[in-house]
């Protein structure tokens, strides 16, 4: 992949930004994004001319294998203690070494155990997210797995229709989508599968019980799949049996919603415009207090990332970003209705990742 | 559950053993185990006369239906701030405060903010895994739900053997034992399954990819459950075909590397000599230096927790504990071999509590 190299640059140029001498990268999205490291234990050290990925010995061969653009240290007495012993090292040659790093994914224990093997010559600096920032703006590699992991969730639904009937478990679908998504090749579920049937679907964060689906219920099926390190995320609402006018009403007041949204968005909209579009919509339907969480989240190697579509998110939408769009309503007693997809940012409008069908399917 | 108020009882002499006048949990598992509640945002604040769960507008109903001995603060403007300045309102009667917290778990970003709202009353000292010494010692009902936990893995093991043989993919055995343990009970994996075969097994930490298993293989099978939040782990291997004198008798001193160790397992002994009885056979067999990691863990609400048996550990056994006893030999080239068990520390040895057959198969 020549493209950890053009990443790896990007954020050379983002951390003189910064004014720092270096950035300490602890996050791992953050550093399999940069260098292709999957492993559970690592830390990425940035310099202008070159970048040193920091692991341990269980990951020896896994890192010849994976690592691109940076050389590889084997850490004998721990992460932090070899890192901060670097950046020691560099601080040498200077009367004063800055050094970046993401406050918010360093515990403060860790941030002791760097400090005290870095030394007193390092000033550290606070990294505003600048590897999350260049990981919102897809390339055509990481386009071509997530339309993929897309399209796996998307095959899994279609296929999971005729299971959903009533005298099914929540949980026995959840098993059953999470095992689809591994015989379609997936590495496994983004998020815990969600099923949420009758008065449960109205918690938006349900999780899947021994309860059965009986009939006359909603069921919100909100279902991610992994692939080569990439997240999909789609959720759809189903009726099992003949829904009453006041659901069917509800269904298409959140489709219309969802649809409003999707034609909002195109490079240069402000995040907030396109979760207000669809609010507004359910503001005319008198729904806007049961849409009780933002519009939707970025989606990458994550499966929340940047940028939130939220209320007050001011972030300009750019071409390439991967996007849910997913308005949902939530009535206590009733149930909730969700219909979520993921959608690429194109030159003129949005395209739907996520293919599942959208209409109001009676079961 | 009686044992939640007992739980906050027992805690409460460890924070007056701290000197502290409230102890903040931020730790997930340690808030359930004190309190019931399970879900993904919360802090615990813990007073020597009562107790207060912080959480957010989520989780009012799951709060309500599983918190036990604390009372329920909803967040609106998130749970650090809540939780800070609850504690500088407790500090407005003091001179100073002292507020024991874990610097393990929390980041140096959510300190910041913790801080801010608690103001400068408040003398920060660190807590020194107070929560998570109580946990080690398991109660009766921890024992009921881990003895299921275990049972559900070895039943799948032994549902699994069918399915081993030449020709199936590493990923879709991993795929058949997650979603077994589902069928069976268990909310999911308690880690990433390992199904690692041939070289790969020599890989201590492989995940399963999707290479076939072939002739004259050895499989390794890592595996565990959760049951009610609380983990299993145990690990197999198999050999697929008629295997050489040399992998059988790799197997069979692994084996007795294992029973050495679980012999050695009583209360008052201590942890690193548990990892001695199991280094000692392997090294009269000459494989001392194939056996990479420490011989074992404890279990319970996380599937890595106190204490762990490995060299240098001085913790002394206790009854009740949960362990999990799991020496291995890993050769470049030919495979790797471990077996894994979890047991219980009993008042005159060790009880196995994963009972899936340990004498080598050859499928």
């Amino acid at each position: 992949m020549t493209s950890s190299r053009s990443r790896i640059h990007r954020l050379r140029l983002a951390i003189s930004g910064l004014r720092a001498d270096a950035l300490l990268v602890t996050h791992l999205p953050n550093i399999q994004y940069l260098c292709g490291f999957s492993g559970s234990a690592a830390i990425l050290l940035v310099e202008p001319g070159r970048s040193t990925l920091f692991t341990d010995s269980r990951y020896t061969f896994q890192a010849r294998e994976e690592v691109f653009g940076a050389r590889i240290h084997i850490a004998k007495r721990g992460l932090l203690r070899a890192a901060g012993e670097a950046l020691r090292d560099l601080s040498r040659r200077r009367a004063r070494f800055w050094a970046a790093y993401s406050p918010e994914h360093l515990t403060v224990a860790q941030k002791e155990v760097l400090q005290a093997a870095a030394g007193s010559r390092i000033r550290w600096i606070t990294d505003k997210s600048a590897v999350e920032k260049l990981r919102a703006v897809k390339d055509a590699d990481e386009l071509a797995v997530m339309r993929e992991a897309a399209g796996i969730v998307s095959e899994v639904f279609r296929g999971l229709l005729r299971a959903i009937k009533t005298g099914v478990s929540e949980l026995s679908l959840a098993a059953k989508i999470e095992y689809d998504i591994k015989r379609r090749g997936g590495s496994g579920p983004s998020f815990d599968t969600i099923v949420a049937s009758g008065p449960r679907a109205a918690w938006a964060h349900a999780r899947p019980t021994a309860k059965l689906l009986r009939k006359n219920e909603l069921v919100v099926l909100d279902q991610g799949a992994i692939l080569r390190g990439y997240c999909s995320d789609m959720t759809r609402t189903v009726f099992l049996g003949r829904a009453s006018r006041r659901v069917r009403r509800l269904y298409n007041a959140v489709l219309e919603a969802q649809q409003a949204a999707k034609a909002a968005i195109r490079p240069g909209v402000k995040a907030c415009d396109v979760d207000r579009a669809a609010r507004d919509i359910l503001k005319r339907y008198g729904l806007a207090r049961y849409f009780t969480h933002s519009l939707g989240h970025g989606l990458g190697l994550e499966v929340h990332e940047m940028p939130r579509l939220g209320r007050g998110e001011t972030t300009i939408l750019q071409e390439g970003m991967v996007l849910t769009v997913e308005p949902g309503v939530y009535i206590e007693g009733l149930g909730g209705i969700r219909i979520e997809d993921d959608v690429l940012v194109g030159p003129n409008g949005c395209a739907d990742l996520t293919t599942a069908p959208r209409e109001f399917l009676e079961l």
